[in-house]
């Protein structure tokens, strides 16, 4: 066994050309053989079909999104093959697998903005989009080559925890939004009086004057009047029939089903995830009942809407390996259809795309990689990078959609596959060991998702409200890791009852509620940016707010220990902060100086410092704590250094 | 005030007549202030308001059963004059306000089979059950004079919690029957497809031949052909049409929303009740939520459904003052329309009645009396009964049901009078006080009883599946003070995570799953003794189960202390244990004597004594805890006596 990986190095710029990935590559290298024995695990199999149904439901929302924006030059097909080609590669090769790629936002609005573009000024979309990828995908390896992905390290926790909770929402808001459109699709007749049954009906009648002629005339001279009204909702209005009638535009009972199917798969999963903490049933069958909770959950409401036999929206996935549109083929030739000219030009928009993957990628692997998931077999945002490069030239090349991390399904991904201590008594939280990290659970999900093809029969049963269930789940299970989150849960706690916090040991409340309040604000801006067009630079305005901190850096005065309750709670990642001791000594010798500051700051005018003290990556992570589950900031750390400030705040006997 | 009340008293034989109705009398009489205002409290608005609900809810169920069962003799309106006249009476004037009236299952079978006999037999029924009242009216006096009630203290825990936990499954079996009830009243359309509406519909066609000339011939005249088409679905069976189509038999969503509407007024009101331990929000608010937790999910699913829509069953009251069935009067003359000798032989299915309302009373009132609840004012057996023999009179006079105490809609009355110690914090169960005992909101709730008539216009937007789903709550919530139901759920934990109740510590488990064996399989008996005609003889089947109990006491032998550890968990009711210091001084002198005990009979073979103690009424309840809102099971005298116990069961650091 290669020994425990020293974290903090991932980041370092080498300054060798590839130095980075170089260094990727070596440290992934010695645990590849762990990767593959590591996933045999009964878990695995609740985390493979966990993971599997949120990334086909996620293939075909988006493929039908893709299709509806690209008239269906990308669609749910491509989507199925694209997703399942590129999460094999990366979990088979990347630099952590863990991470599940998926179709995002943002490129779904690029695509569609560049369809509209090309339609619109007559140039081939197919081949445009070709070059774009490729490069983009070129763009991608110089980012690699030049460790680019360093700058990573400059992002605070405020920046981090802003783009995991605003992921977070809109995966919940999509989900409730996705429920809510069924109660559109499937409107219910709110005046319906049962015993008046006899006065609705839809019927369909002829039309005045004969239709124009088409390819259906044949089919068209057969239909007499009494023939019209034979019809079916659909063919009237095809043969230009119209609908009269009260009960035409409702239909019973789906909507109602569908919230039942929804909101049961979500409360069940939620309940048998907290039986882990019951006291019924030996800790091993808890534990059992909680890591497959979403699959029983599933399991149950196939099962009840099999018993009800309604008509609900199932999953239908495509049943022949064949593109959406029958006049593109697999390949897509790189010449032949734009002029010479737009092969360069195609170099800015990929400039865009470059960024928004850059962005995304890497959030979404800080995130995934954060001290908090106790990972110990490193990553490697370099090889990553390069991955995600290759797949994009790839997929441009086939004419499959563009895939980056997907934060949410990776962080479900992660929480499927925790490892905690075996004994735990009812009521407590067990302890957090770590996670299965391992490529065999991401490559089963793809591989499963490319031969879903083939298991489309057993994949209708699955009502589309059972997985928006499971997303809206997968939302809410990943704010709960969230500091922020922990944060705005405080204002609704009387100070006794609130959970021991080691930032609540060491930052005034007053400011705690203040630095929570400025990250609400900047992600209610960022949300209603969100639902512009603006939603297109996103990951620009994040890189933005990124550099323009580290921008601040070489300014940061050296009097840190009177800033550090910030620090506290917004520590750079993969940095040491100031409270490392070999940066600054005056803690070392003083315990009781950041006491001190507490006090005094909490009379001053308050300002926040979302960074504050200059780099030293040498020490890097070494400052953090490594024993919690909680979010560790530097809590052992402190409890080891300041004893004294243990007892600072009221501590009631209440507390967990 | 008056000195707290001795407990254990009030069932003492006291060989003159009328001796234990002058007690009660004496020892209500100076608390009758305090009963009016100890009732101000915002807790009993919430008390009251639940407490209607359910009541008017009863008093609709069993209005529309009798009417059912009696062609109307007895009404809906019938049923809430006799639950406003019977419950207002009792609550000001009876022993144990607490308690509610309300009819019950027994009682209605008795209806039904008495209104076959009358109708088969050419007997009037309204005047032989005059008569039958009315000898139980007497009967009832006879039983007071004789103190008569003193029989119930030879009840065992065995027989109280039997008959609790089966009205509770009774409870929430009816509840449950109620809502899937509305899935056949409103049956789906399992088959339909959107697509296909075209093909729905009824329609409503004319007979073949002209219907019989009956009183709605005026109108038929004018129904042609067209006319039938227009008819609803009633009206068209009413004039003899047809109902031809595929949507004749199914109505939409009413199933599906009435699930709705039941499932989550139950889920909201336990999760609301759960927010007391919660960490958000200061106590005091945590409280008002879990005290108004019914009626905080009532309103919110009567807000759903008037958003909704929907023609959701809803709770209709009565709205005039009249008798249900037009040819009856308010009051029943005794004389006149039966022979003579009726009104004597009428003595003997009286009798039946006696017994059935004494059992039903008395047990109730055990119940509701049970030391867990901590009450202070004392009850009143003999007066309890003399109420109840008195509105039995009343209401026969009247033609109104007769009326006893409702065991689950009491203990709810109970619960939601609970007081608690005031900071709680989170997680932790608060310490439970006593109970706000007083006769306003019981009289309350039957004041409004009784001018529901004239609420109407407000009660007919609660939908019934919303009151379904209050009873299953009501019947969840009463199953849970049972110690039978806890020591089930034992069945399901592993040994290191159950509670620490003191019977576990002093009797070994195997003996506990024995006793609760047998209670299930006794349970199991009269469930299916009680879907059989046998129903009626329920509660003398329980009169019959303690006598036989209180026969077997003289041949107890005197060898108590082997046989302690069934005594712990089935105490006989309102009498001194074995464990009493005075009567059993063996163990006074060795204090590990149980200890001993308990591993000795682990081995032998197991034999259950439901009783085993020669009664010792001097000392009742003084050797219970009085401390504890668990169940006291002789908890904190044992605690007090053995100190050496309390580590004889594996007690991991995990017990709550």
């Amino acid at each position: 066994m290669p020994p425990q990986h020293e974290l903090g190095e991932e980041l370092k710029f080498t300054g060798r050309l590839g130095g980075g990935l170089w260094l990727d590559i070596k440290r992934k290298i010695p645990w590849y053989c762990s990767d593959i024995y590591d996933g045999f695990h009964i878990q695995s199999i609740s985390a493979v079909l966990f993971i599997y149904l949120g990334c086909i439901t996620n293939a075909i929302t988006f493929g039908g999104l893709l299709g509806d924006a690209t008239d269906n030059y990308q669609g749910v097909m491509e989507s199925f093959l694209g997703t399942a080609l590129a999460g094999t590669v990366f979990c088979l090769f990347g630099g952590q697998p863990l991470i599940i790629l998926s179709s995002t936002g943002p490129i779904l609005i690029f695509e569609k903005l560049l369809y509209e573009f090309s339609k619109s000024n007559s140039v081939d979309y197919m081949e445009l989009r070709l070059w774009i990828g490729l490069h983009s995908c070129l763009q991608c390896f110089v980012l690699v080559l030049c460790d680019a992905s360093y700058i990573i390290k400059y992002m605070t926790r405020f920046t981090e925890e802003g783009f995991s909770s605003l992921i977070s929402f809109i995966f919940i808001s999509d989900a409730i939004k996705k429920m809510v459109g069924s109660f559109k699709y499937y409107p219910i007749n709110r005046g319906f009086k049962p015993d008046y049954i006899t006065s609705y009906r839809c019927d369909c009648l002829a039309p005045d004057q004969a239709p124009l002629a088409d390819d259906n005339m044949t089919l068209l001279f057969n239909l007499t009047d009494m023939g019209y009204s034979q019809l079916s909702k659909k063919d009237c209005v095809k043969f230009g029939g119209s609908l009269v009638g009260k009960a035409c535009k409702y239909v019973p009972d789906l909507a109602l089903m569908s919230f039942i199917l929804f909101f049961g798969t979500y409360s069940m999963t939620i309940s048998l995830k907290k039986f882990k903490s019951s006291r019924y049933f030996p800790t091993k069958l808890r534990k059992l009942i909680s890591d497959f909770a979403i699959f029983m959950s599933i399991m149950t409401f196939v099962g009840l809407d099999m018993l009800m036999g309604l008509d609900t929206p199932k999953l239908i996935v495509p049943t022949e390996v064949k593109p959406t549109r029958s006049d593109r083929g697999w390949l897509v030739m790189p010449f032949g259809k734009n002029p010479w000219w737009w092969y360069v030009a195609s170099a800015i928009p990929a400039l865009l795309v470059t960024i928004l993957i850059f962005m995304d990628q890497q959030i979404s692997a800080v995130i995934v990689n954060r001290k908090e998931n106790k990972l110990k077999k490193g990553c490697g945002y370099h090889l990553d990078l390069f991955w995600v490069g290759v797949l994009m030239a790839a997929c441009s090349f086939m004419g499959l959609p563009w895939y980056v991390a997907a934060t949410v399904i990776s962080i479900a991904h992660i929480d499927s596959l925790k490892m905690e201590s075996e004994s735990s008594a009812p009521g407590e939280q067990p302890q957090f060991l770590g996670v299965r990290e391992q490529r065999l659970t991401g490559t089963l999900v793809f591989v499963l998702t490319g031969v879903s093809v083939f298991l489309a029969p057993v994949l209708q049963y699955i009502p589309m409200p059972v997985l928006y269930g499971v997303f809206l789940y997968m939302g809410v299970a990943s704010l709960s890791g969230i500091q922020f989150w922990e944060r705005i849960k405080l204002y609704l706690m009387p100070i006794k009852h609130q959970p021991d916090f080691s930032f609540l040991r060491h930052v005034p409340l007053r400011r705690v509620h203040l630095f929570t309040l400025i990250q609400i604000t900047c992600l209610a801006v960022l949300w209603i940016l969100k639902s512009t067009f603006l939603a297109i630079i996103f990951p620009v305005m994040i890189l933005g707010l990124m550099v323009s901190n580290s921008d601040e850096e070489p300014h940061s005065p050296p009097s840190c220990p009177q800033k550090i309750p910030m620090a506290i709670i917004d520590p750079p990642l993969n940095r040491a902060s100031c409270l490392s001791p070999q940066t600054n000594p005056l803690i070392e010798t003083n315990p009781y100086s950041t006491v001190t500051s507490d006090d005094e700051e909490l009379d001053r005018s308050i300002t926040v410092h979302l960074k504050i003290c200059p780099p030293s990556p040498v020490h890097s992570q070494m400052s953090y704590g490594s024993g919690d589950s909680m979010p560790p900031l530097l809590h052992h750390h402190h409890r080891r250094q300041y004893p004294g400030s243990m007892s600072r705040r009221p501590t009631t006997g209440n507390r967990l």
